[in-house]
């Protein structure tokens, strides 16, 4: 493993010139070699005027073409080996089984995007033939099929340094649409970042495609990621982080002349809704689970269970005892960056302080950047006047909000703001109740799960890592699973084309084989 | 008929109290009655709360019962029988066979919507099947649908009556999806508006859904509109009509402190490009074609040929020269509004009177609020030189840029805007230059046609009726066809719900019968 610090700009690579970028091991807090340089606004038109050179061809190859493409970077991002574990180590302070699943994870998903490529559907091919005769007026020939929007940056996410980060669920996506892609990579793991990256580069290379389609720039501000927001030839941007970052950007693209859309996940508290029968029935089995999921990773999860609802009485009594003493015995852990950590430790801190916030249990302190687990619990009528208690803190801290009666569950329930996941733990008992709240949770969440929590985000066909707002920016889109294409993406319809100059999924004798709907009726291919 | 003038809120009627709008003949100038009263942002407050309160029973209704209610929206409609076309020509001035044609359009298009929910293709239904035994870690069952976003705000256009406006498109769809919908119905045709939103209201009633699923209030300003988009109870907006009035209300739908999608059909000039062997082999068969075009129904369509690009030589003269005589032969038309025919006089002569450009001919001058048809010729470098050149002049106006070679055709192509429509003229021979120059226009226009124009728009399932901005506010969008509906939906997924509390269209046993995408491999039902 050789890092040299530079910025990838098409095929080529160079040193940034706008300051430097270290990463720190959050375990140790020793900073890391080597200095990364910053990109200049120079290097963001380059790299988009590259990615609008390379959008022609790469969007015309064929459909194989581009899986194959995917496939070659996930080859190239195993063939680095140990030493993307042991970089990721030292620069997230996340442990080496989390990492090489992640890893897993990661090349999984490209892999399962080739998958889609070859699938077609993801094209939503459409055909109404011709009517000749139709009175008063013929039908023309109509065909639709999706195209993809053009160049798309990503910005690298720092709890996810494989999965939501270079070569992360987003650059899959939109490569496997047919857009290039510019990212920025996260400042807490630049070193991951090039190794990731120049696999890409490698891959980009070794399928022989036009060297605009990947670029990789390094920023630590703001500038940077503004100006490649702004750049009129970017068409869409992939971003995880905070809402304050998120919306920001967001204003950006929707300020420009041409506005794009922005697709930021940013803000989740995840609540886990704790129905009577489930609770009677086992409490105390639902805590330690709960609590594991609280904890892992540091909780910095974007699914982190940040929110327990339930119907005070004993049983909640006995599940919060039972969560507190978990809590208690729950290690500190390393957060992935001295920043998160302290941004963490005022959360919980206010928390803490609040009046009617009553502690129930902290974890156990750590040295370093570390974390300690927090759970809290507070009335429910305290919960619905304080907005402010239904704000996101990141990590392993967690508020049980105590409600009088059913009608008061579901009075919190729609005073949430929009989640990425709700989670249901209930017995056959509880199906009455459940039932009752489900219409009012499909319209806070974009997933709603049963006896679990958010924390297993499936990469599947059927995922749907998103949620109405602050969850993400776009309750319409996920950015995880096959659906994750669609982001970017728009149909175009053409009419009385020429066989010759149709493309191959709408011609008539279907070449590539794809499930289309002929004249409103879906036909397997 | 009788017309009340009243505002349509939930069940109820009642006379508007914020001033008073009336229909205006705009062939004779003669103001119609009765008045409608325009509502304060108290009655926009009702809608949206009673809204909001049939969302719930309303979404939760058999689609089969939503298919119905649609229908019954047709045959309401239908039952007003021709006092309808007589009070839409007398608030229009259109003529009777374009009007009929467009209730035939509004009420198929109502059930072609039926056909959608029966059909089921929208709700995008996906299932992952449980792996218990899948290794390091076992897949949770996921299952994915469409669910309705909640009360959608619907802006009536001026120049489809019926077809967009208060049963139209965007309603037609939003209803569909299941969403409640409040009309703002355009102040150019009230009485209309009254007659065909008290068949919605007939229908709500006949089905017996909460009264709230429909409310219509008048308004000829801009506050209660805004009040209408910044109301949290509304979720998202469709809207035809200026580019100046689109981006206000678009500005408003993302400043909320929960922004909402808003889909503006705003501003299109729909090039048809010309290409050599098929200007060479029937320039003087297309100009008549062409200018039959433009001055259908005035001009006033969406995707009005307002650009005609050819390469230069004695084709294209032969072409303008055929062009020319058959707009100096066109009859002056009256417009839809007096404020819309001065806007159509200012934009003409900005045209005539700029120096690069040419005069190629006028049509008949009229009467009244009439529109005189024109033709203008521009050489491309001035047309590039000139971005005022490339904006919309409402109604039947069109320039011919001359390009000098085929690489500045595709220099003025790259330069254009977003757009609803492109056409392309061609024969045999044109098919390499059109292939060289498809990539470029799926980028720029939502709909490619081949050998005619833009203005004939099929309710179809593969139309697209949207564009690149500015021709749209959201390029991924259409408002005419059946993914109209896909507007005013967004994903869920469930993980591992009982079988009891899963929605039918997810349930194992598939008892709507209905495609669904299992394990990733489409399935008909």
């Amino acid at each position: 493993m050789h890092l040299t610090g530079e910025l990838l700009i098409g095929g080529e690579s160079r040193m940034g010139t706008n300051g430097e970028i270290k990463g720190v091991n959050p375990a140790t807090g020793d900073t890391l070699e080597p200095a990364f340089g910053g990109a200049t606004k120079a290097d963001v038109e380059q790299a988009a005027a590259l990615a609008a050179e390379a959008f022609g061809p790469y969007r015309s190859l064929p459909y194989e073409t581009r899986a194959t493409f995917l496939e070659a970077i996930a080859e190239h991002i195993e063939a680095i080996g140990d030493d993307l574990i042991v970089r990721v180590m030292a620069e997230t302070g996340l442990p080496r089984a989390r990492l090489e699943g992640e890893r897993a994870r990661t090349t999984g998903q490209l892999r399962l995007f080739a998958s889609v490529l070859r699938d077609g559907g993801f094209l939503e091919a459409r055909i109404d033939p011709a009517l000749p005769d139709r009175k008063p007026l013929p039908r023309p020939d109509l065909r639709l099929r999706n195209v993809p929007l053009g160049p798309v940056a990503v910005f690298g996410a720092s709890n996810f340094p494989l999965a939501f980060s270079v070569a992360g669920g987003d650059t899959a996506s939109a490569l496997a649409a047919g857009c290039p892609v510019i990212v920025k990579a996260h400042p807490a793991h630049p070193g991951t970042s090039e190794l990731v990256g120049r696999a890409i580069q490698a891959a980009v290379a070794s399928v022989g495609l036009h060297p605009g389609v990947f670029s990789m720039i390094h920023d630590s501000g703001y500038e940077v990621s503004q100006a490649l927001v702004a750049d009129p030839r970017v068409k869409a941007a992939g971003f995880t982080g905070s809402r304050r970052g998120g919306l920001a950007l967001a204003a950006i693209a929707q300020g420009r002349p041409e506005p794009i859309p922005f697709y930021a996940e940013m803000s989740s508290i995840n609540p886990v809704i704790l129905l009577p029968a489930a609770l009677k029935a086992r409490a105390e089995k639902i805590a330690p689970d709960f609590v594991a999921a609280l904890t892992l990773g540091a909780g910095q999860f974007c699914t982190n269970p940040g929110l327990i609802l339930a119907i005070d009485g004993p049983e909640l009594d006995a599940f919060v005892t039972a969560a507190g003493q978990a809590v208690a015995a729950a290690p500190a852990s390393v957060m992935l960056t001295p920043g998160i950590c302290k941004a963490f430790a005022h959360g919980v801190a206010a928390l803490a302080e609040d009046p009617q916030v009553t502690t129930v249990a902290r974890g156990q302190t750590g040295q370093g950047h570390t974390g300690q687990a927090g759970l809290f619990s507070v009335a429910a009528s305290a919960f619905l006047a304080n907005p402010h208690l239904h704000e996101e803190v990141f990590g392993a801290a967690s508020l049980v909000v105590r409600c009088a009666d059913q009608a008061e569950l579901a009075a919190v329930i729609d005073a949430l703001e929009g989640q990425l996941t709700i989670a249901l733990h209930l017995e056959d008992g509880d199906h009455a109740i459940a039932g009752a709240l489900l219409p009012a949770l499909e319209l806070k969440a974009g997933r709603i799960l049963i006896n679990g929590f958010g924390t297993g985000v499936e990469v599947a066909h059927a995922m749907v890592h998103g949620g109405p707002f602050p969850a993400t920016s776009d309750a319409k889109a996920t950015s995880v699973g096959t659906l994750a294409i669609a982001r970017f993406l728009r149909p175009v319809s053409y009419q009385n084309l020429p066989e010759a100059l149709l493309p191959a999924e709408l011609r008539t004798d279907n070449p590539l084989g794809i499930a289309r709907r002929v004249d409103g009726k879906m036909k397997l291919g």
